[in-house]
């Protein structure tokens, strides 16, 4: 099961030659989902060389435009390049009307089935699921309805040990309940314990991830233990005030977030441009918690490797 | 008076990290006009090193994506970066809802005044005019409603020859009149001819801008005699039924087009994604009109050059 982020941009507000807006790309185990997605993210995902065709899943997290301005452009060129498999958008209620009325007054009817789920705007909860994994909304505190996202892997089975098949003769039909932890009891009676013969795989990872939004205590509990946070730090310790004012947060408040909600790693990004260096916000947040990563167009996280 | 394109952007439908998708820039005598808007426009701006904030005049040919993706971002960016002056846009109907629509959705109100001129959908008409230049658009031929933009520069008014003023004491009142074509006559009776006293200045610029369309051949007499014609050549002259069908002209159409208006140059572009190698396109086109220029990102032409 891999489990991969590559961060396809992280400026704040305006886009310009050094810096791309909100962007990223989960690879679990070969699904793609697409976080957010400003101007130009088709073209990051070509510099990437990630195929844009095998994302089946968008989450936009809210309608400011350096969040989802390259959203219709993608869905267009999706369309053009002959996709013909579903796509599901998981966002705020208005992005449906201004994505149809964009494809309507190209007089474009898709060639791929595209389906809106609209995220609530005042509960919390799963909005995607299967076998494997599920991603939960959480309400983050912005200037406009804003979501953070979960990203969760599901507990995995236990793995059997070599060649413990042969040795118990252990039918097939059986493997399946010894995995999800089950003994197994031989044609004698006698009890194989099930820690004899199957190992454990690695712990489920848990990505975050946080923008834009206020320093905000209550996300700590649905955030606690993730594998990595993302979360955004438009701007340095001493603009506390800025970023109330501007729904944003602080590298203090960020580093604050990831030491109250228990997180192995902090990924920071949505840097304001003011800061022509942003290895101060670096700095500031490693003050504070030391684990912090900060975010550039391209960068690749493999949770393994965390 | 300067008359000056800078082309952003060429390619067509699909933004990939060698072609941006359609935008020009006309600087006439140093007023800005964006021609078309593609996604990235705004970052391209920035290459190429030209203050958005100059643009006033926004002409945007069609819906299609690859013409006008960018626009929101761009005024969004107009907008966080302090704007206040009037900003117009000329399009279609349906652009005004849109934009609205995605300003209404990020709770933004505009810092600067924004006009929607709609452009005709069966009628040639000026669109915009001043003291210098014009704006005209010209309706296309395209799977939707496109037009063409003719930009045209006023007939100038005549230059004193050196040192007249004061040879024959002409008033500062008369000035005018006298680069308006008229005869001096002097305190004595005397007819000085206008001829003797001013000479012509250069003769005004035309520049039509024609994508996207298929061969349209009454198109000629209005962008007659234009010192340059932008005329997309999307296919090359063995694929003129695709052309057809998807409302575009091959090498061959624009060529012609331009031999029967009379075109002085010929600049062409909105390739498609099939040429990796355009040169083919430029080569077809040269071979029915020799001053043709292949378009891309970064080009600039001066029109005294031409």
């Amino acid at each position: 099961m891999s489990f991969k982020l590559t961060v396809l941009g992280c400026g704040s507000a305006i886009p310009t030659l050094k810096s791309n807006p909100t962007s990223q790309l989960l690879n679990i185990n070969e699904r793609f989902l697409l976080i957010d997605c400003g101007e130009g993210t088709q073209v990051q995902l070509r510099k990437y060389k990630i195929n844009f065709q095998r994302i089946n899943h968008i989450f936009i997290s809210h309608l400011h435009g350096d969040h989802y301005f390259g959203l219709i452009g993608l869905l267009t060129s999706m369309h053009l390049l002959g996709r013909n498999k579903d796509l599901h958008i998981y966002a705020h209620e208005q992005l449906k009307s201004i994505i149809n009325l964009q494809l309507q007054a190209s007089n474009t009817v898709l060639r791929f089935p595209l389906f809106f789920h609209d995220i609530s705007l005042d509960s919390d909860e799963i909005i995607f699921e299967n076998d494997s994994f599920s991603v939960e909304n959480i309400i983050l505190d912005h200037t406009i309805n804003c979501s953070g996202f979960i990203f969760k892997e599901k507990k995995f089975k236990r793995k059997l040990k070599k060649n413990v098949i042969e040795k118990y003769n252990i039918p097939y039909n059986q493997i399946d309940a010894i995995k999800n932890g089950a003994d197994w009891i031989n044609n004698n009676g006698q009890i194989i314990k099930n820690s004899d013969i199957t190992i454990n795989d690695r712990l489920p990872y848990k990505y975050s991830f946080c923008t834009d939004t206020r320093f905000k205590n209550d996300i700590c509990k649905k955030i606690k233990d993730s594998n990595l946070l993302y979360h955004e730090v438009t701007f340095s310790k001493d603009l506390k005030e800025r970023a109330d004012q501007t729904g944003h947060s602080t590298s203090f408040e960020a580093a604050s977030i990831a030491n109250r909600a228990g997180a192995k790693n902090l990924l920071i990004g949505h840097f304001s441009k003011r800061y022509k260096d942003t290895s101060i916000l670096l700095e500031e947040t490693k003050h504070k918690f030391t684990n912090t990563i900060k975010a550039e167009s391209g960068l690749e996280i493999d949770f393994q490797d965390l």
